[in-house]
């Protein structure tokens, strides 16, 4: 190397020189990199920690708990914790019943569909799963994708049978997708939608979820079966006058107003949580029996009239595992499960990290595809975690998921013995419910603040959020997810640079936009690189880089400065690079000495400084051209300036 | 700041300290933001430069000069320029004539097409074009794709009129996509096309199509239609006993030995690189009239018979613009165009890295699209810049585009007077003068190169390889285009992260990966995210860091040492921070909280410190916990070190 003098970045300059070489990572055999790329690609949360150096039988054990982890925390369980799960799980279960009953009318099934959902899944994930705040069951968004989805393919009240069957189908698909996720370890892709999309997407599906109701609230008879808001709101509008229901309407509004009065205590009191969540039951039995007892029905008011009574029956045989319906169910499925599992991943790690226990993404899958596939022999429709009712079992006090184990065992009582008893609640009660359950998901804080940090993410929340609002979900879905992506690929192909100035009395260069004070390097030309150099980007960054210079070449020329001779690349941030991207910097090198310019580069990285040994292109620029950083690169081109400073 | 002793990165510690702070770039106004995001996105390369500050009739000629590059160019043009010019023109006219009509055979289509496509098209692009080397034409590797991708629809045989229509309509459509592309600026999609994957692509077409000219080389008459190997060779092993035509293997061998003697004495002497570049018109006119003289066509040795003469016919009417076939012929056309687009710019960029001169990706496509539309009314097919032609058109020292003009007037003047000629040529001289081009086409260096660079890389290479000669060209393009986006997407989801430590007297702190004798400071770890945080990778960085820590944690609970109190976090390559890394990055914060360990950011950019306060990330950490660098960082958790160190 041609340093001789004091250079920049050293603790104590008048020590001799000492000059780092930028380091050569030891050589790893193929394999070993391999094994270690293909760890941290799909076993980045490192699954057999626990598994190593333990004996044969322990291994077993571990493994089973592993898959069904209640047989690690069940035997630490105490009845302290079984208090908490008590209370949780009554409470959920008082806020799940007219929940199901409402949702599953938004999958065109029977209400009893909603109940049998929300007595199967969560035992199996009260076994299988890891979260402990997670409560499991039909929810609003999946019930209206599902419901929208399949009523493309069959007319749900003409052909109820076939109708059920594909939605069991569709159920036993969403079920093997995400078991297939978690088991492959693919559970990143459900990362690819951005929390700003899914904002957007769950905002959209609460306002149509609120303004399907407004047929129960109305009590409308006519309704569309689309679910843009513009065939809604014209189909509200075209039965003003003859079919809207005024008893029904006078119901529906006074037990809105209480539920939503309900909420907002529990909102600004945390003590009273318990308020909003039993308020539904609370609507539902008043309702009932006012219902029951001035015969409303007989006026118009729409009721539920039948709930089968009897617990799930078996519907393995209603699968269709051939003909065309198959590959219907199959894609359905396929979109129904990402965001039914979207949904649960998002509620599982909010929950896991405010009481800060690790979650395995993977592992979650499993077992979430697994309810799902055992539910949808057993006449369940998707399943998944919900958010209000995680939100109450969380504030209840759960403790495990054994509050889930309570929610289904009364759901099973209620399925035994109690349905006779919802024949005479209201729809519109349901309606309200429903409104007071979804209204919470439109998040304008969260729009907000998206709006703050990143213009662009706001761009994929309203997109999802208008797709979904005024033409359907599956648009509004696809919106998000190709928002999401345009995202992804611009930032790989349009990486920042940065030119950077010293920033006085140090060594440290820095971002010159940044840092108006930090001052250019006469004839040196400082451009930091901020991404791996691919070939989705390679050519971009060498023209910025020779843009950059240009620039830089006619400010000199006018300001009549020392013309640029040395253009130092700065590679921190530079973490890989590939065959198209060593192109990239050769042309650039061959460009640059038809300028007489020299390259220099700073700093590059393990893998980097790896790679341009294996192409020669050290060599071809010269070793000594190679610095550990910025300053010791700048004192090389111009050892003056180091006295200067 | 509570940094009150020296800290480390100052160039003069006997200094009075003194302290950077984070600078938070000057706010821009949401306009100026959007409009600097878009002119980067999509005008990278700043085109209207030059419109700067010019009166509007100057605007105008420059207007004109931009879309017609001749009318530049054309004026500084000399005789010196034309000399140079002429002689390449010649030289790639009389390689082109022979490759032609061999390549029109690849597409299934009658030798004139070829012909027809090598005269319009260097018109049209040597106005508009502004490479100086491309030589435009038909090429092996398009006509091969578009002759299989054809063939699929129609056959070429017994429908050759409907056949003929469709290829017109696909090279229409195929022009449309290029000038669309080249038009909106999005001529970096085809940057999503790596280097490794076109090698791998091209090498395996190389190899199918010299399969195919197994056919005329061995004279046989029935061959499959199918391109991948096992059938070709399945084809010709069945056909040895009575299918292969002895007189014609021994023109064929003979004259494939001496083009490949001629491309040798090419390779070792550049000053004969007109060996190889004559070479397959010789060999045209000595076989031709070797046959003529024999008659060796009545010993079963096939001719090219009869070529069509006189020059291009309109084809307008012959498009189909409805009809099924309109659909069939946009998306033949789109991957014809896009593979012929990255073949022509793959080109121009080395050729223009070679001379140093700016090459406009996007005003390239926009030429190349015009020329294959004008094309498409004229009876030519898909044309585009040639490997083999363009390099020998630099080697004998072409000047500008006017050798296309030149070796179009040739190929005029063939069409016009001396198809008649071409009738005794035998099919074997243009299976060998194919082979001959292609075999450089498979570039066992360029694989290698690869191999050494990028494992991954090499994996796409080779998929894209195999998939071209045991499958087909489009199963091979699927290949490759597959695995590149998959590299994207695996390098956006699994960004590096790295343990940093200090280098032993200086205040730099690297990698201890790459720099082993880089010391951890202790009761602090120090971690650098190299990506950019998004919601892609959000999730797994945070867990990432997690799992640092807890690796961390056992090393230092063996050996005993200060438990980890700080956690820094060196944020120089994180470029831009989404919402859900906001998010992803409170969520560490309550963790790390929750295990009383001290979060400190250290060098954030300019977007992202920006974020940070949008989002009050910065207000909840503490805005004293964010540092310029590690140093001021390691300084402010343990100030004992900066003395013991």
């Amino acid at each position: 190397m041609d340093i001789q003098g004091r250079t920049a970045s050293y603790r104590h300059p008048q020590d001799a020189p000492y000059v780092h070489k930028v380091g050569l990572p030891p050589k790893q055999n193929l394999f070993s990199e391999f094994k270690a790329t293909l760890k941290e690609t799909f076993f980045a949360d490192d699954p057999l920690r626990s598994f190593k150096d333990q004996p044969g039988s322990k291994k077993f054990i571990l493994g089973l708990q592993t898959i069904f982890p209640i047989l690690e925390w069940g035997r630490n369980y105490s009845l302290a914790k079984f208090r908490g799960d008590l209370i949780a799980g009554l409470t959920i279960a008082s806020l799940c019943i007219p929940q199901d009953i409402g949702y599953a009318k938004l999958a065109n099934l029977d209400p009893q569909y909603g109940l049998y959902s929300s007595f199967v899944p969560p035992l199996i994930y009260a076994c299988m799963g890891s979260s402990r705040d997670i409560a499991i069951g039909p929810v609003a968004v999946v019930s209206l994708l599902l419901g929208t989805l399949l009523q493309d393919e069959i007319d749900p009240v003409a052909n109820a049978e076939e109708y059920r069957r594909l939605a069991f189908t569709a159920t036993f698909f969403a079920g093997i997708t995400q078991v297939t996720l978690g088991f492959f370890r693919l559970g990143f892709l459900i990362d690819f939608l951005s929390h700003a999309a899914i904002v957007g997407f769950m905002s959209g599906a609460a306002i149509t979820i609120a303004l399907q109701q407004l047929k129960g609230f109305l009590g409308i008879k006519k309704f569309t079966k689309k679910t843009d808001i513009v065939s809604v709101m014209h189909s509200v509008f075209d039965s003003a006058h003859h079919g809207w229901n005024w008893q029904t309407i006078v119901i529906g509004v006074s037990f809105l107003s209480f539920l939503l009065a309900a909420k907002h205590i529990g909102k600004k009191n945390k003590k009273f949580f318990w308020v909003p969540a039993i308020g539904p039951l609370i609507s539902v039995i008043v309702s009932t029996f006012f219902v029951f007892i001035t015969r409303a029905d007989k006026e118009g008011v729409q009721i539920v009239r039948h709930i089968d009574q009897g617990i799930n029956p078996s519907s393995v045989h209603q699968i269709y595992f051939k003909g065309d319906y198959l590959l219907k169910g199959v894609r359905i499925g396929i979109v129904a499960g990402m965001v039914a599992l979207t949904e649960a991943i998002a509620i599982g790690r909010t929950f896991a990290a405010m009481k800060d226990y690790q979650l395995d993404g993977n592992k979650e899958m499993v077992a979430l595809g697994t309810m799902n596939v055992v539910g949808s022999m057993t006449s369940c429709y998707v399943a998944t975690g919900s958010f209000s009712r995680s939100a109450v079992n969380y504030m209840a006090g759960c403790r495990t998921a054994v509050s889930n184990i309570i929610m289904a065992i009364v759901v099973f009582l209620t399925l035994k013995f109690l349905t006779p008893l919802f024949k005479y609640t209201p729809n519109a009660i349901l309606a309200a419910i429903i409104i007071s359950a979804v209204i919470n998901l439109v998040d304008y804080d969260a729009a907000y603040l998206i709006w703050k940090i990143d213009k662009f993410d706001f761009v994929a929340c309203m997109g999802a959020f208008f797709g979904v609002v005024f033409v359907n979900v599956e648009i509004g879905l696809l919106i998000a997810v190709s928002i999401s992506f345009a995202k992804i690929l611009l930032q790989v192909t349009r990486p920042r640079t940065a030119i950077l100035g010293n920033l006085p009395r140090s060594t440290v260069y820095r971002n010159i936009l940044q840092y108006p004070e930090a001052a250019k390097v006469p004839g040196v030309l400082i451009v930091r690189v901020d991404s791996a150099i691919y070939f989705s980007n390679s050519n971009y960054i060498k023209e910025r880089i020779l843009r950059w210079l240009i620039d830089e070449d006619d400010l000199v020329n006018e300001s009549g400065q020392t013309k640029i001779q040395f253009l130092i690349v700065e590679m921190s941030p530079v973490t890989d690079i590939d065959t198209s991207g060593i192109h990239a910097l050769e042309e650039l090198y061959r460009s640059l000495q038809k300028r007489e310019i020299q390259l220099i580069l700073a700093n590059p990285g393990p893998v980097v400084i790896d790679k341009l040994h294996a192409s020669s292109f050290a060599q071809m620029i010269g070793e000594d051209k190679i610095f550990l950083t910025v300053a010791d690169a700048v004192a090389s081109c111009c050892p003056k300036s180091v006295g200067e400073v």
